[in-house]
């Protein structure tokens, strides 16, 4: 397990924070499928993720238009759909631009 | 457990994401009491925070301004002290300027 590496101000940020349904109702497989998906598309530069009662999952991308273009991406839409139908009682989502960042021990 | 609220932007996040080493150390009773004590800080608005393998926290500030006097005070830089020197293998702090969010289920 590594963390995102740090990259060169400015860029994007998006915090994905979320409470979950109980049991898994497909969640696992798709938001593999999705991570997947995410880092293949144009601006993506890394990802972090973890979950105990909540789950925080932080992408980081080049620009506001790569963000838009994965939210707007098929797939991810149909993911969308699923999870508030299905797995998230709820969750928010903030985009934020990167002015800093600074690293230890990596 | 519930998600912090999402907030009128422009306004502040400090994504904090970490690798442990094995032990506790002192750690969950600091984690406590910084927490306690950033929440008291001018211009506070929120936390979330999840731990699996990475920690992710991230918490929501006023301004630049708030972020630098947390990051300076007393407590929170022995508490930092012994961060490198303890608890964590490796970190990644990013400060980023939220530009919009939204929720689903609050």
């Amino acid at each position: 397990m590594t963390l995102s590496p740090i990259f060169e101000p400015p860029y994007y940020a998006v915090i994905f924070t979320s409470l979950r349904h109980e049991g898994d109702h497909g969640y696992g497989a798709m938001a593999e499928e999705m991570e997947k998906l995410g880092s293949a598309q144009p601006g993506y530069l890394g990802i972090d993720s973890a979950r105990s009662e909540v789950g925080i999952t932080v992408s980081y991308w080049q620009n506001l238009a790569d963000i838009h273009a994965w939210k707007a991406q098929l797939e991810h839409q149909q993911a969308q759909r699923l999870g508030k139908e299905q797995w998230y009682a709820s969750y928010t989502v903030r985009v934020a631009k990167v002015e800093y960042n600074y690293e230890f021990g990596r």
